[in-house]
């Protein structure tokens, strides 16, 4: 299989990731801070170790990462846990369902309103007395498009607007830095681009920001009260911990670090021919531009994405994602109804397969020239 | 390290969860449900194959098998999505905050109010026509007391209440059948008696039950529309599932059936032993019985919990868990302000650990004499 879906999970993960959460599992199976013995206080260190890499390398506070299911729960924890009743949101239409959803529950029954934008100067335009957030997906997870984070988060900060950005596609492969971008929440998906594994997110918080818990239970911490504590980030990190892809997480963190360069250079290369010679094959209609995410959209004349994606699987063993990649606004600004075909490049991809896949596409355009 | 803390999390992980996980993580790291490609089929299908599995371990159905992030956020799913405001609970004062506390929020923002119950035919006494359900710890995780399921399932069956039940020390040590009892929803900890990992917990739902879901997002299935699909499992498991978690757990629970009987046959004669010894030192209480989940709750006389748990841990390594294990009104319960001393024993420990254990607290024991 040619794995062209690199945007859904990474295929590639370092063997330093996959000892990091086979080794946890084995050797530290304790429930971090939950307990004073040595099991427990190692296991804890193992989270403090993660928390202080993560927010040294986004640029954030340690105290302020709280660990989540995911990248869609560190989105809820951030638009449900942060948002009042009654408040006013500005986005995008290129945000995925993980922002779409939580708002339109929030539409429904707790009065909030979204304005929908494409740049800066409309955002800046947009701005009410009642507005409580801005939410800017980094990267589309459809065409791989980055937004203008330095526009958004100029505008955020002069009108003192929390800026809460999505980083699930971004993250590992540009860099960012929360505080010097002036950034007030970023979620992340390190199954992606940090090549960890599923089964955690995290949402990084700045100190000016209060939230209101997803979830309510042990903490480890004020255990006599029945009533939730409000501590980042305990407080908001209800239950067991997901030690083993915490562990993964810290090594696949450290691997980006070091590879980071070299990783996202292939990647672009990559991406960058890809898009170029699909662009040469008539049918094609491409609505990606050369990004170091390595996301390629596009459709063949005569194919619903769908369809495309079932040949693409069926006869030439290449896993690409087809449809509306949960983007369900991006399809309509795009007028893209039957959804695109997205390729998504990573790290451990080469020129051979990435020309055999543009073969692929000549040969099923082809047949409906 | 003598481990003695099995109920925060079990030390013994078969082979084959380790390997498990390891292997999901290196050859399937695909996004189950999210695409049409062979890797993702691959992945949809150990999905399908674990819900298969636990939902014949529990007497569930297969389609409502819901994964969340653990035992915590099964608990918020129940309680938060299926207590409507202004409804009434019974539930006993043995539960653990992963109950209480979702609780305790929904009284102060939705009306919710709350009768604690020790027996069934206290529960039947407490019903009100607002009564929305009832909530029973199976197996407390502080005495390893074991609730009268069965008396309160024919309360909650007799008067049309759904019944939440909180398995997370019960499930791989008691024998739960949902369909059985009359249980409507059954909430699991996987990485504890079921010898699985970290991040991953499961909510079993009877299919009379309805439910609103905790969190919003991509859940593979109507991705054109930003409205949250209200279907089960997906609609309630918004985001990337954990796949290494999920397959640790297929592979703890295949153990756990091989293995039930020897295993819990070893743990209640080590649980029977510890309780014997330690009721022969002067100045230990003891508040727990023999159980097959191996849980001992005991205090020693001039210690407070938390100072015995270290000198057990400093003095002799051997790991406890003290102070209020997250279940403050037990505490009120059995007046035991600072807390308990909790020893639980796993499949793994042996008797001459048991017997150093009981060793070290006859030493303690005489200091204060």
């Amino acid at each position: 299989m040619i794995y062209l879906d690199n945007s859904a999970s990474s295929f590639f993960k370092p063997p330093a990731v996959i000892k990091a959460m086979a080794n946890t599992l084995k050797f530290l199976p304790f429930n971090p801070s939950r307990a004073g013995h040595s099991g427990a206080l190692k296991a804890g260190l193992l989270l403090y170790r993660t928390r202080t890499n993560l927010a040294d390398y986004f640029g954030g506070s340690a105290e302020r990462v709280i660990f989540t299911g995911g990248c869609t729960e560190a989105l809820n924890l951030a638009i449900l846990g942060g948002i009042k009743a009654g408040g006013h949101v500005i986005t995008t239409p290129f945000e995925h369902n993980s922002v779409l959803r939580p708002l339109y529950h929030l539409g429904k029954t707790a009065n909030v309103r979204v304005t929908l934008v494409t740049n800066p100067s409309s955002a800046a335009s947009a701005i009410r007395p009642e507005t409580s957030m801005i939410i800017i997906n980094h990267v589309s997870n459809v065409t791989g498009q980055t937004a203008d984070l330095m526009g958004f988060a100029s505008v955020a900060e002069e009108k003192n607007i929390p800026l809460l950005v999505d980083a699930a596609q971004s993250a590992g492969h540009i860099e960012i830095n929360m505080k010097g971008l002036g950034m007030s929440m970023l979620a992340i998906a390190p199954h992606k681009g940090l090549h960890a594994a599923q089964g955690v997110g995290a949402l990084l918080v700045d100190e000016k920001i209060t939230l209101r818990p997803l979830k309510f239970g042990g903490t480890g911490t004020a255990s006599s009260s029945p009533i939730q504590p409000d501590e980042f980030p305990e407080g908001f990190e209800s239950g067991t911990l997901p030690l083993p892809a915490i562990a993964a997480l810290n090594a696949g963190l450290n691997y980006t670090r070091e590879i980071f360069d070299a990783n996202n250079k292939k990647i672009l290369g990559l991406c960058a021919r890809l898009i170029e010679r699909l662009g040469e094959i008539r049918g094609v209609t491409l609505y990606s531009k050369p990004n170091v995410c390595g996301i390629v959209a596009f459709n063949i004349y005569g194919y619903a994405s769908q369809e495309a994606g079932d040949v693409l699987s069926q006869q030439y063993d290449v896993a690409v994602r087809c449809g509306m990649h949960c983007a369900p606004l991006l399809h309509d600004f795009y007028g893209s109804k039957e959804g695109m075909i997205r390729a998504s490049v990573g790290c451990d991809n080469t020129l051979s397969e990435i020309d055999f896949f543009v073969g692929a596409i000549r040969e099923m355009a082809g047949i409906t020239q």
